[in-house]
């Protein structure tokens, strides 16, 4: 990132809305935003109860989804894990299931979220590392193995070969008996912030929503408890965007999902329900609770007002929460147990329907049992000791708050405006403005870390000199790549080639001809094609994707 | 306890104002007050800003006691500690100056507070134990070693004997060559709530009383920037009361002494400006929030129109807050430092002046380096990671929360007509009112553990069947009793005899004769007599109280 003015005002040609900071001594919250000293209800004199906010369960569901909201069912528990061998991910989950956990949330290695097998060379060095490695339906089924699919919620973090990976896991639920139409969950499948933010996508923009569309229609016509997308402003803001644009940028893409679906052929109350997003929980208490409240508003007043959504359950905004992982540090990690406990009460607050706390670790390895006990025990506390589930919407009304809400409201829409000059989400990745918006916030962030107008506790102010790192962290077998090689090698002698073949074929031709292929992965994996068999017969049709150079 | 009906009608006649929550499937704070599904502006029309609330720094103070807040000054961060020997805690004191704190807070032994010196026979097995032994201005002085006292806030939580440890911290600040006029710190010194719920009194009500108002009346004249006394609540809610009840009998305390001071012939406006409180804060959040901002309203609004006080200092309800030790856990500790964050939390939401924040080991042991350290550092975290100092009440107008300080102030209010129907706060303990009030409240409460209508994680439910105690402990070193009598033993051998006693006959002299205290106590501790002598010269005066049995 080049300061030169130059380089500046040839941005400023393409038009961002970001603008930094003054270096003055305002106080700003983490995202740069100005925090008033005092709000009063002058703040609050144009708000209007029933048109901005409404009760709880009623339009515009500013203040929540349901009318009863944790007193009906508390949110749910959902530790993020996996790691190594499906074996080892299985035996975690029975010990997060056996504390109190009430939801699982897969995470993948590198490999399996770029499509690869964990015997291709590609792989090498990253097999198991930062999730499980999953390659074929027969991983998928010790993954799960002693868990009955069918009455537990599963979330699955995967994105471009997020099709294949839930046809691996309808497989794996039916060949324990389960019914398909009963199994809840929620696949990731937000492929737009790949191209923006996290970058882990295989083939280009227009076939990858493609695929989306594909998953959502086989949800609404299959699947209907099942959230077949989940469209996250997580990994927006783990780089380090603003609050505003990872709220902004998350609902634009949502808005680009149901225009795609729509020009598919599907009517908005058909799949709008079963949409569902996923947003961070970042450091600022009250920053955080207003975007999630305007998250709702915002939701709500496009399906209804531009969309023309007729079913009250397409208006609703259903979210996860995940606690900032960039928030946490890894000097003095013990102090990350008080950080995710105020990102969580945000997240709760604002009321989030399902919820990973970040484990105490996570700033230097995958979580030990011992730190993801305690990330899990701080949502049981929140449950149950601190009142905070028993009302619902507990800020609404307070002039700070609501001033919040609906400067985020506002700074939203001026990027929703903004997104639509340049010619809508696709164009707008194309030429590199999400990116640059973000680069320009991240700059700031770390400019003020610097010159220390942001503490970071025992990073840049209260260091602890002589520190050592003391905690226990999980380190994870390395023999996972072999053990990986050698079940592959054997699941590829024993199976049916001619059958995979064919279904490799059948995959190709849907492909070209542009039908659903949701029923064509599942007979793939069901003859145990391997995910990067699969996403090679894609690759074939759809190419991959190189992103251009952003200046 | 009984719950036979006709110890409740006995009990009725003396007309209670507490009542047990039934246990209907009704939610209810950790005080058993019904928290409500939703609160929507109905819960708040009758409010009217002015009148209820007011701007930071304005009359009735309900936002806050200044207009700045935190943006001015954070709140001092004041961890209370003390164990062992004067070296042994000044070493800690270091430790936690070196970390970021403050403020200082002296934690004095069993023996110390009783007003007994180590060597006393009564003091065997607790010299050290739970505090630091001080019997003379020596170990005073040892105490503050390399601290210098005008330049640092100091705390001393110490009641019976108060005005004695009191003269002792001003007599080594001079010697250190400080000025008394411009110390700044705070006295305990609230001799009513021992006889209401700590249980560590010396004297009879009366006499205590009086010497409360000797302090009073010296800070006012001598020592403008040092808080006689801090009403507290704290010991109230530990032992079990309700949030009302702390804030009520708190308050209740604050109205005795300023009649008493009156009665002394002080003017209000004298005095008032340096009166400080201490609440605790317990793990229900809003309830506690409202608590404060409520307590802010009602001394302000008593000060003013009942007391006539003129200047606006004397409306001011400062408050000094700690979390509550009561509702930590010996299980699983590490969990502690969730509690202790969200309680904290409510500090800083209410506005409070100064905060200790309780370390995770509390529950097992005094708190070792590593555990105060991780306390200090949440401090930290709030300062200056989640936004929340920044913005002044950030809660104001929530529906939810001014319903709550609405009806926290109501509660208090129908507690001050009932004692003032006994006669007033001495009456009122005499008869064991509050005893009694406290130990309903504290009974439904161990009800409701049993039937786990209230659940604590790790306790009763969520428990680690094979959990053993990993944290590393602080251990008192055997030798403190042994190492303060030979310390004793060498002062009473060194000291000008005659003089003591000359000191001590001033002080019967003084009592008898009803004059202000501190000077006499000034030349005591000068002249090194011990606190015990200093106390058994007072106790020839005053007597012994013993509690009356309360049925």
């Amino acid at each position: 990132m080049s300061d030169h003015p130059a380089a500046r005002s040839g941005r400023d040609l393409l038009g961002g809305l970001y603008r930094r900071p003054d270096d003055s001594n305002r106080h700003v919250t983490v995202s740069g935003q100005e925090i008033p000293l005092v709000a009063t209800p002058a703040d609050v004199a144009d708000l209007d109860y029933a048109r901005d906010l409404g009760d709880p369960g009623q339009y515009p569901y500013t203040r929540g989804i349901h009318a009863d909201m944790y007193r009906g069912k508390l949110w749910t528990m959902r530790q993020f894990a996996g790691f190594g061998t499906a074996e080892q991910t299985n035996e975690r989950y029975r010990f997060l299931l056996a504390r109190g956990q009430t939801g699982l949330s897969v995470a993948f290695d590198l490999p399996t979220l770029m499509g690869r097998d964990s015997d291709d060379p590609w792989s090498a060095g990253e097999v198991g590392k930062c999730g499980v490695a999953i390659s074929s339906l027969e991983d998928m089924e010790t993954l799960f193995a002693g868990i009955p699919l069918a009455d537990v919620s599963t979330s699955m973090t995967i994105n471009s070969p997020a099709a294949i990976i839930w046809a691996m896991y309808i497989a794996a639920a039916e060949n324990q008996g389960a019914d398909r139409a009963k199994l809840r969950g929620t696949l990731q499948n937000d492929i737009l912030k790949e191209f923006i933010a996290q970058k882990e996508f295989i083939f280009p923009p227009v076939p990858s929503l493609k695929l989306v569309v594909d998953t959502i229609e086989f949800a609404s016509r299959e699947m209907p408890l099942f959230n077949p997308i989940s469209i996250s402003g997580y990994h927006i803001r783990e780089a380090g965007s603003t609050a505003v644009q990872e709220l902004a940028f998350t609902l634009a893409d949502g808005f680009a999902y149901v225009d795609a679906a729509i020009a598919a052929g599907l009517d908005v109350d058909e799949f709008a329900p079963r949409l569902s997003f996923f947003f961070n929980s970042h450091l600022d208490l009250f920053e955080e609770i207003a975007k999630f409240r305007a998250a709702r508003r915002i939701w709500a007043r496009h399906l209804r007002e531009r969309y023309g959504a007729r079913n009250p359950r397409s208006w609703l905004l259903r979210f996860h929460t995940q606690t900032a992982g960039c928030s946490l540090t890894a000097q003095q990690p013990q102090l990350n147990v008080v950080r995710t406990a105020y990102q969580a009460l945000a997240g709760v607050l604002g009321g989030t329907q399902s919820l990973h706390t970040n484990s105490l670790d996570e700033a230097l390895a995958l979580p030990s049992e011992e730190a993801v006990e305690i990330a899990l025990r701080t949502q049981q506390i929140l449950a149950h000791e601190i009142g905070v589930a028993s009302t619902i919407d507990p800020l609404a009304g307070s002039y700070f708050v609501e001033k919040l809400t609906t400067e985020m409201e506002a700074g939203a829409e001026a990027y929703f405006a903004r997104i639509a000059e340049v010619g809508g989400v696709i164009p707008a990745l194309e030429e590199g403005f999400f990116q640059r918006e973000i680069a320009d916030a991240a700059h700031w962030y770390q400019q003020a870390l610097e010159r220390k107008q942001r503490v970071v506790v025992g990073v840049n102010e209260y260091v602890n000199p002589d520190e050592k790192q003391q905690i226990p962290l999980l380190r994870i077998d390395k023999d996972v790549a072999r053990s990986q090689e050698r079940k592959l090698a054997a699941l590829r002698a024993r199976r049916d080639e001619a059958a995979v073949r064919a279904a490799l074929g059948q995959i190709e031709t849907a492909a070209r001809d542009g039908a659903n292929l949701m029923p064509r992965f599942l007979d793939a994996v069901r003859a145990y094609a391997t995910l990067g068999e699969i996403v090679g017969a894609l690759k074939a049709v759809y190419g991959e994707y190189t992103e251009p150079i952003i200046i």
